[in-house]
């Protein structure tokens, strides 16, 4: 972007993703910031529908870390932060003193909500952070045993694990992922896929160009070829946990 | 905060909802630069999973105020967008050319990757525009009729939208609305709800205190309260059109 929108732009379009900590930590005023400035993001009427849980404890980052598929970061990042979507603090605070009431209003909205609040707070956390010059990661990965993650936890009913989140001193220094081109992501009065097939096609030229950049010559693979990669791994399955915890998404 | 982090962070730690813009029109470089800020936040396996309708035509804008229970600022505001959950590219690239495949692959896992990618963009889109002097409101409200609104934006298979943004220069200055005490929010290594009670407690007086101001001393209703209020109201449910529109939320 050659136009000079201001330092919180300019951050902004400079995200990439830190998988590579120094050891230094993170001032506890600092860690106090990035949690303010998560709190004060929107959220759906007022409900705060999110809880952080910080692991501190080494024995239970090892853990984590062998669900994530072995992110060695989330072992050895300065802060691991799971970032869960919470209806059992607005449930207690409804009911006055209990949350069994709660179960029965929790359906997809509900679910909606969570995940919605706790990924518009997450990413005041992480534009908080990449501000004091921090580095984040987000870590889905924890989804890959999302009821092992819970349990390891102690979540109660109505909270659920969404993602976890490295923070700390980048270490490297990564190329910026380009992206689809906006005509691609935004759309006027309707939906529209007509020009789809040219706007991936375009795509992936650049990210084969991105991809040769990054991996110093060695790698070229486009934007479909890794979609259709990630497409054929088996996937996750979390619907099953979703409903222990109390969500009806059928509803 | 007393303390000087910096403009992002005092920015962040700024945002209020604006439900009243002036009619000055939002240049189209700053557009550009907040679906820019969008598109470049976290993205799960850089899926890109969202699209943004931007609504330009006035009929339409009409039709979604009335959804949204006649909040008038739908209808007002300089630039209302709709952003979607969109599973849909993502499966055209995948799948090399056909949409159809993806479908088998639509569990709740995808639409947690479709919630969380929306929203992480959203939220940048937000701050960017708050850079810039503009205001926001998010607006969960086209999903009283969910149904309808993917109709009228025609939106496609694995498309679901989740929430519009209202965007324009301000034309009020509310109060910065408190929230819960950041021990409330955040735990270390294991969920802890033995402290809610005097954490919401407290949070209470300090609403009640905040809707005094707010209101010229005219209601003072606490957080507790309005979780109660909206508790008992009849809630939206979004679950079948998910179902409708491919998702299988059991898996």
């Amino acid at each position: 972007m050659e136009t000079n929108y201001g330092l919180t732009i300019e951050g902004l379009m400079k995200h990439r993703s830190i998988r590579k900590f120094t050891n230094q930590q993170i001032a506890g005023e600092h860690r106090a910031a990035i949690l303010a400035a998560a709190q004060h993001a929107s959220s759906s009427s007022n409900m705060q529908a999110f809880s952080v849980i910080r692991i501190t404890d080494k024995g239970l980052r090892e853990t984590l870390m062998a669900i994530t598929g072995n992110q060695s970061y989330v072992l050895e990042s300065p802060e691991f932060w799971v970032w869960c979507a919470d209806l059992y603090r607005y449930t207690l605070a409804a009911g006055q003193g209990t949350a069994d009431a709660g179960l029965d209003g929790a359906n997809a909205e509900w679910y909606t909500i969570g995940a919605v609040d706790t990924a518009l707070a997450a990413q005041n956390a992480a534009v908080a952070a990449e501000s004091l010059g921090l580095g984040i990661v987000y870590i889905g990965g924890i989804r890959n045993d999302i009821r092992r993650v819970g349990e390891l936890l102690k979540l109660p009913q109505l909270v659920v694990p969404l993602f976890g989140m490295c923070i700390g001193y980048p270490d490297q220094d990564p190329v910026v992922r380009p992206r689809l081109s906006p005509e691609a992501v935004m759309h006027e009065n309707e939906y529209s896929s007509e020009a789809y097939h040219s706007h991936i096609a375009e795509y992936d030229e650049r990210h084969r160009a991105y991809m040769r950049e990054r991996s110093g010559g060695k790698l070229e693979s486009s934007w479909s070829e890794q979609m259709t990669a990630k497409q054929s791994q088996s996937g996750r399955q979390i619907g099953g946990y979703l409903k222990n915890q109390g969500f009806r998404l059928d509803d």
